[in-house]
This record gives C-alpha cells, sequence and structure tokens, in this order.
C-alpha cells in the first residue's frame, strides 16, 4: 500500500524533449516518491541542442493554475524555475504571498532561471527587478548559478564578479541581502581546486564549514586510489543562511560530461521533495547535490547536444507486485503461474486422480506412505533447520509448532501402515528410494545454503501442493456424479488429512508466512530468480515423488 | 549504470493537479523506466473537483514542439490524448504522418479524450471529424472509453449504443472501420458479469478469447476465499485488432474507489511504453491494464474530489547508490560512515597506535597472537563455510583461496611464537578467551544463519580493518618525523605483512566481491539494515578483541 505521500509543486516552464523544466521536475518528484503537481509559466519548444520557440502563458492563467493547485491539494514543498516575464513573475508572488498569509509557510526554493545554458533569455530583463522584490521574500532558498548571481547582483549595484571561491563566498552573503531566507550559489562555472577550499575553511574557524560527503573520510585509507586522492578540479556550492554565521560548502568532483541538461531544475526540485519532507536545509541540500551528481554521472546520451540526466538512478522496480486485497498472494501466484504446467503434473498427477477414484493399487499406496515417511523426517528437520536459522521467539515457535504438525502427520502413516500389517520396525527400516532423499537431501542442503527465505521456499511446494490436491478432491467429490469415490474410498482419510481444518489453516499460515516475508524483504530479480529455481526444483521433485509412488522405484 | 533506455512521447493537455494529461503520463513513464517527452496542446487549471480554465496551445507551436522532439530524440512509442481543437489534432496528425514517411513508422497509441470525468469539454465537437480522419489511420491503437465511443460511432452514423458487453464486441468492432490498427474499447462504464463473459467467450469458439490475468487459473483452489470467487461486478476491456479474427477481453474485477482521475491517461501512456519495448500488442495490454489497476487499487486519497492513481506501486528506491567510476565501493563506504565512531575506535585502537611507536607491551602483542591464532581458525572455517554455501567453482575456489591465505597468515603467529620462546604446543593449548569466542562463534552463528552475502558481511570487517590499520601506519611511517617507528620496531613484520602487497590485493578483491554481489542483488531496506548490524557487530568485536589484548583477558 503507497504510504502517506508528500505532495510537491512547480512553477516553471515547460521543455517539450522532458530533459529540463516540469518535466525534469516532475521526474524527480517521482524519483524521490513525492506527488507531483505542475504550473506553467511558458511552453518552450526545445531540445538537447537548444531552445526552438517559447510561448508565454497569460498571467491570469498562471495565477488560475496555482489556485487550482492550492486550493485542493496540501503542498508542503514548492519550487520555481523559468518565470519567463514580469507580469507572470509578479502573479507568482502574489499568489504565494496570499496562500502563506492564510495558510502558513511552505518551503519555497526559488531557481532564478535566467538564461538557458544555450543562450536563450529564459527571463525578461525586466522581471528581475519583480522576481527580487516579490519572490525573494517569500523563498526558503534561492538557487542562483554564477551567471544569474552576476546579474542578480549586478542590478542591486552589488559587486558582481564570481570567478573565485573567495569571490563566491561573498557574493552568496550579498544575495543574502537581497531577501531569502537562505543562498545556495552554485559552482559548477567556478573553477575550485583542494586548496582553495583548504585556505578558506581554516580549522578552529566556525565560518566556514565543509560537507564532504563526495570525498574519504578518515581512516578510509583503504579506499585510496590514484584517481580519487588527485580530485584537484572541484565544483564547490556555497550555503549560506540569514542568522548562520557558519557557511557550509558542498564541494565534489567535477564531472566530464555533455548530460547536464537541466541541472539546475533537478538540483531546485530535489531541494523541494528534501525540505518538503521535513529535512533540515543542510542535510537537504546535501542530499540534494548528491542526487543530482550521481544523475550527470549515470546518464547516458539521448539527443545530439547536451542531454538529460538520468533521474532514475536510485529507482528500481519491484519484481513483484504489492500485496492488495484483490491479491494478497503475489507471490505464490507468480511461481504456481510461472510454473503452471509442472504444477499441474503435480496436484493432478494420476496418483492423485486414482486416489481419489479409489482404483489405485494398494502397492504403490503402501510404497507412497512407506517414503512419505521417511521424507517427513527431512522435512521436520527442514522445519527444524528453520528454527535454528530464526531472529525471534515468534518465528522459532512458528516452525516449532509445524514440527509438531509434521510428527501428528506421521501417526497417518504409522496408522496406515498398521492397518495394513506392516509393522513400525519395517516402516522404520524400509531404505530410502532415490526419489526421497533427493527431495530430502535438496531441503536440507537448500537451507544450509542460503537464509531463512530460500529455505521458506523450499518447503512451500509440499506445504501448498498438498493443500492444493485435499482442496481439489474434496471440491471434485461435492459435485453431483463426481469422479471421486469420497465415502468408501480406501484412501478415505488421507484425502480428509488433507482437505481437513487442521492442513487447511496450516496452509494458510504458510502462505502468510512467505508473503510476509517477501513483502517485507522484496527481492532483486536475481534474488526472485533464485526462489524461482527452488521452487521449480521443488514442484519437479513432487511430482518424482509420485512417479516413484506408481512405478514402485 | 543506465542502460540504454527507451524514450516515448506524449502529446497531449497539461493537468496542473498532476493526476491526468502530461503529468500522468510523464508518471507512468517514469514508472516504467522509459524516457518521457511531452508537446504540450493545451493547458488546463484543475484539480480533483474539476477542470477550472483551459488555454489552448496555438497550432504552430504545437507543432514547433513535435518538430524540437522528433528531430533530436530518438522517440520509440507515442501516445496522443487531449487536442483540444480542430487545428491542433490536424497539425499533430500531419507532422507524425510526415515523420512517420520520411523515419518509419512508431507505435501511435490514441486516446481519443473527448470529454473529461467532470463533464468539461476536452475536445471541440468538430475536431473529432481531424481525429478520425487524419490521426486514426496513423494508429496502431486507439483507447475510447465508453461516452467516447458512442460519440465516435454516432459521428460516423454507427450503431452507439454501449451498455453491454455484447454491445461492446460489436462496438469495437466498428472502430476499427475508422481506420486504427486496432481498438481497445475500455469496460469501466459497462457492467459486466462472468456470465456474460462466458456467455460470449464460448469454448471451441476462437472468435473470442479472455485474459485472466486479474483471476485465478486452474489448480489454484488454494487461493480460493469467498471475495474472488464472487467477484460479479467486472470491468472489461475489448481488443480488437484488424486482419485478426480473435477478440481479446481484459476482465478484472470493478474497483470501489474514488482515485480514478487520469486512468485513461496512464493506460495510454503504459501502452506507449510496452509498445515502446517493442511487446506485442495483447501482452501490452494486459501489462498496461494490470499496471493501471494497482494503480487504483493502491492509491491514497489526494485532493477534496476524485483523486490520482498511485504511479509509483511497484517502483521502489535502491538503498545503495549504484557503483559509479567517482564510488566504486558505496556499500563498503557506507558501512564505514555509518559506524565511524567506533571504525575509528577499531581501527586506531591503542594497541594499533603503540604497535606503531614499538612500545606496546610484549606481553600484550604475544597474548594478541595468541588469540588472534585461534581467531584464524574460526576465520578460515567462516571461508570454508562460504565455499560450502557456494554456487559454482569460481566462487568455491575464491573462498578456497582465502583459507589458504589465512593459513599462510598464521605462520606469521608462529614465527612470532618461536622467536620469542612460545613452543606450538603451548600456542595450540592456549585457551580461548572470550573475546576470541565471541567474535569467532559471531562469524560461524551468521554463515550458519544467513546466505553468502551476510557471511561476506561477517567476514569483512577483518579483512577491510587490518588492510586499513597496515596501509594507515605504513603511510603514516612514510611521513618525516613521523611517530610511527619502522625500522627496528619489534613488530615491523605485522606491519609489513598488513601494509604488503600480498595483503592488501586480498583487501582489494574482497572489497571487489562484496560490492558486485551487492550490485547484483540489490538489498531492500530491511536486508541492508540486516548487514548492517552483521558488520557493526562485528566491528565492535574487532574493537574488543584488542582491548582484550591490552588488559590481558
Amino acid at each position: 500500500m503507497m504510504k502517506d505521500v508528500t505532495a510537491v509543486l512547480t512553477i516553471a516552464g515547460s521543455d517539450s524533449s522532458g530533459g529540463a523544466g516540469i518535466q525534469a521536475d516532475l521526474k524527480t518528484f517521482a524519483a524521490f516518491q513525492c506527488y507531483g503537481t505542475s504550473v506553467v509559466t511558458a511552453l518552450t519548444a526545445q531540445n538537447t541542442t537548444g531552445v526552438q520557440a517559447i510561448h508565454g502563458v497569460p498571467q491570469d492563467f498562471v495565477a488560475q493554475q496555482i489556485q487550482s493547485v492550492l486550493d485542493d491539494i496540501d503542498i508542503r514543498g514548492i519550487k520555481t524555475g523559468m518565470l519567463f516575464d514580469s507580469p507572470n513573475t509578479k502573479v507568482v508572488a502574489s499568489t504565494l504571498k496570499e496562500h502563506f498569509k492564510r495558510n502558513g509557510r511552505v518551503p519555497l526554493v526559488c531557481d532564478p532561471v535566467c538564461v538557458s545554458t544555450s543562450g536563450h533569455v529564459l527571463l525578461q530583463p525586466e522581471a528581475i527587478t519583480a522576481m527580487v522584490d516579490d519572490l525573494f521574500p517569500l523563498a526558503q532558498l534561492i538557487t542562483p548559478n554564477r551567471q544569474e548571481a552576476e546579474l542578480l547582483l549586478k542590478a542591486r549595484s552589488l559587486r558582481s564578479d564570481v570567478t573565485s571561491l573567495d569571490d563566491m563566498l561573498v557574493a552568496a552573503q550579498n544575495l543574502l541581502t537581497l531577501g531569502p531566507e537562505a543562498v545556495l550559489l552554485k559552482g559548477g562555472h567556478v573553477n575550485v581546486s583542494v586548496d582553495d577550499i583548504k585556505s578558506v575553511a581554516v580549522p578552529d574557524n566556525a565560518s566556514v564549514e565543509v560537507s564532504y560527503d563526495f570525498f574519504l573520510g578518515e581512516n578510509m585509507e583503504l579506499f585510496q586510489t590514484a584517481k580519487t586522492s588527485v580530485a584537484e578540479d572541484l565544483v564547490v556550492d556555497v550555503l549560506c543562511r540569514r542568522g548562520v554565521r557558519t557557511i557550509t560548502l558542498y564541494p565534489r568532483p567535477r564531472l566530464q560530461s555533455k548530460s547536464t541538461h537541466g541541472t539546475g531544475c533537478t538540483l531546485s526540485a530535489a531541494l523541494a521533495c528534501a525540505l518538503g519532507n521535513g529535512i533540515p536545509l543542510t542535510e537537504a541540500t546535501a542530499q540534494a547535490t548528491s542526487f543530482t551528481h550521481l544523475g550527470i554521472e549515470t546518464a547516458v546520451p539521448i539527443g545530439k547536444g547536451f542531454g538529460p540526466l538520468n533521474h532514475l538512478h536510485s529507482a528500481s522496480r519491484f519484481v513483484l507486485q504489492p500485496r492488495t486485497p484483490g491479491n494478497p498472494y503475489p507471490l505464490t501466484q507468480k511461481l504456481i503461474r510461472s510454473t503452471a504446467r509442472l504444477w499441474k503434473e503435480y496436484v493432478q498427477h494420476d496418483f492423485v486422480v486414482q486416489l481419489g477414484k479409489g482404483t489405485l493399487k494398494r502397492s504403490s499406496f503402501i510404497h507412497f506412505i512407506k517414503q512419505d515417511y521417511h521424507y517427513l523426517k527431512y522435512y521436520a528437520r527442514g522445519y527444524a533447520l528453520l528454527a535454528s536459522k530464526s531472529h525471534g521467539f515468534a518465528s522459532i515457535l512458528a516452525a516449532t509448532k509445524i514440527i509438531l504438525h509434521i510428527s501428528s502427520e506421521s501417526t497417518m502413516h504409522t496408522s496406515f501402515c498398521a492397518q495394513w500389517g506392516i509393522t513400525a520396525e519395517e516402516l522404520e527400516t524400509t531404505p530410502e528410494s532415490p526419489a526421497t532423499t533427493a527431495y530430502g537431501a535438496f531441503l536440507i542442503d537448500t537451507g544450509l545454503q542460503g537464509d531463512t527465505t530460500k529455505l521458506l521456499m523450499a518447503l512451500a511446494a509440499c506445504l501448498l501442493g498438498y493443500g492444493e490436491v485435499g482442496l481439489w478432491l474434496k471440491r471434485e467429490a461435492e459435485k453431483s456424479n463426481s469422479w471421486v469415490t469420497w465415502e468408501g474410498n480406501p484412501y478415505l482419510k488421507w484425502m480428509q488429512d488433507y482437505s481437513g481444518e487442521d492442513y487447511q489453516n496450516a496452509v494458510r499460515v504458510g502462505l502468510e508466512t512467505i508473503e510476509a516475508v517477501a513483502a517485507a524483504d522484496p527481492p532483486s530479480p536475481s534474488r526472485y530468480d533464485e526462489w524461482m529455481a527452488v521452487w521449480e526444483k521443488c514442484v519437479q521433485l513432487e511430482r518424482g515423488f509420485w512417479d516413484m509412488a506408481m512405478n514402485l522405484s
């Protein structure tokens, strides 16, 4: 089941090629498993080579979109990107201001998008004033890059050269005076070395701290390689917060990549998710910069120019669908469906059919019962192994109860034997057939080789298959003119036992256990393949077990 | 690393509230791990309660967006949704037709969106002709719901009542005459029973087949519950293909849910992904209907009206970041970072520091060497257990080589002892300290309880920690005025052995093995927590081992 979900909003332009704008934002929201909403301020016809055309959205319609979202959905984080022109910028600011006034503030990340990487103007110059005057005071964070910082500072006649780490520290502090609660000045276009960082982050100076997520910490000599120890060309983002004396630096190695289209959009969208989830700003910044860095590092080329990031680098798909009211047993159903032919050969084996008719040769049944008696010892040992591998008393006891159940199941075998003049001694000393040893030893081997879940897979084919056979024979017997002989069948007790409440309860508990384990620790594709191989092997061994009974091997 | 990715395109309206339109499509594309692009035909200001306003996009700008995408990106699947008006519909059709002519056809799914669930007109009535005449002939599939089917059939003066399954079969065939290669007529607004299906899907009649994905197959008595056996209220989608006599039905239980906003968008987007991935139409339809059904079934309420689906029901996030050139050891780095304090107490233990200085009491070192000799037997047995749990000769041999390595490591212990007058007999008969037994027995217990990966976690702290200590002491010794005494240190051989090429090679192989295993079978959060617990425990036991040496316990 889907848990409570954080809803976030982007107010930005649309990028038809999907790498930037609301598209990058929505992909980032999905990667963070947030619910994404979006307000479009302008449409662009663009691709990885550049912006071919822009269609601005009327001011009133921008306001209407924001209103539609905020009136209906509990938005916990907002980001703004390309705002296009002054009227749109003003209406975004006034609508959000009004909303914050009535409903309280929500983290707002303002990415002051001005010019595209390809040089296209995405914010008309006269709109800068509106952005600074109206929007920045509402923002928890603004995220300018070097060029945007220089534009903003120049517009306020502040020192606007940002060519070094020292410049960045000054610029970030100056940008803070424009009104936002915090500034994350992005360093993608400034060259910084390790020595530059050391020169500003002086020990015992609390005014600059460094987030070393991308670098080896102490006591990590063993990861040193020639490559990481000479990462001299760094990108450093600088975080400066109002009322906090310490500036935080986020350095990382510079990546040589053409997959950088939409980097700023992605970063600010990731920040909106993290802040919307209630994560503090410094940690949110670490998460968002790391997410974006990996998006560049793992991207494959798309398009002919500067391609998009890989937003899904940390997303995987479940092999199994979630448990739902409609299908509470997705794992076992998938196992059975995937082995449908084999499963049918097992649960509708000729042995079963003849047993149901009551025509099964007594010699086959006796051979089966003797071998099944031996098998049940392995089967009980399998659950004992499960108990020995368990983590707590609940699972130790659950496995132990099944051992007791198997022990009582075996009394059916001894009573059948007694009924047909086979002594307890003869039963015990009957040699194991190869089919019995193969199946029994496979259970124990699987249990010794893998974890408890893999052992549960090995134990499932017997538990579920006999449950299926019992139910099938009983339901068939209930039909009019049934082919199954119930009363008077020499094997009635066998059918009663496996269709009875006691055994069927054990089946239900077993199903629930397997499904709960798989849901709590969803398998990767390779782990699922291992489970599947164990299941399939056991269904084969079950079929072989009844072959053995029929041909007395 | 991201694999080759299927790029898909949606041409549709924008839904500010994120539940339908290009937003639902982009979320679906992400869920299918496809690369999403989008062309906006109209903007809507809407939410879960209805559509508040619509802003149509000019025809030329729609064409420009399509051109920008198709000129640059290799699109493998396309869907169309809300097209808004006749000019936009025409320009979409003509642009795609031209593209297909020059570059070959791409699967095109046309969702003939006409009216929103809330009754808002999303396609101007006069545009229907353009959609049918210009777009349908390009479509591999159209996906009308009941209302859209009735509108389309009425426009062509064909029988247009769709109130039963029989009607649906006729309607689907009639819709096929409008030009598309196939029709998927959606049954969300038609009530169908199991008997209705039985009456049309007559055995030995090849003209109707049923996809029973949502129902139990044969030999699945054990999943029967009161609930699933009386699923009388069904939704049935009907697939009809040109040139194929057999109609396919996709029935599923009807869900009682208010989370249905964007159902049609989601279905057609999922179809575009599946077809774009080269999956045949009948299987693609099964995948897409199942994806959409689960989206409704697992949704949590969002908004005050008809809420969105959960598009991320089958998406999970990796606990570990992917292995990248920048960080090829994400698992071990995370383990060490998460236990930084404890790890430091281990690898920079007073024992290590005094050993490096050469000031360590001989009694402590001798006690350590004796106990470490005992420990190495457990450690060798741990790798033997790993070999016994292995799947193939490669891993059997890898573990065996380490056993040989440990055996040769132990000769350092015997030679130290010989040097200090301790006989082999005294060494063998020295009782195990509790710290030795605790650590050694924990290794074996972990190996018996879990799978090979968990055992590798248990074996890692010793391998990596001694590698770290060896490297650290060596690198410190190489500094001028070092606190480490190298030449003349009574423990020089110990430092040489663990910093030497032989042991450091073993560390590199160990790191590679652990990271490769984790990358091939990425852990769920709960599995990672188990690994973490084992790692942390072993680091504690390592620290305890050196405590034991210092206090001669």
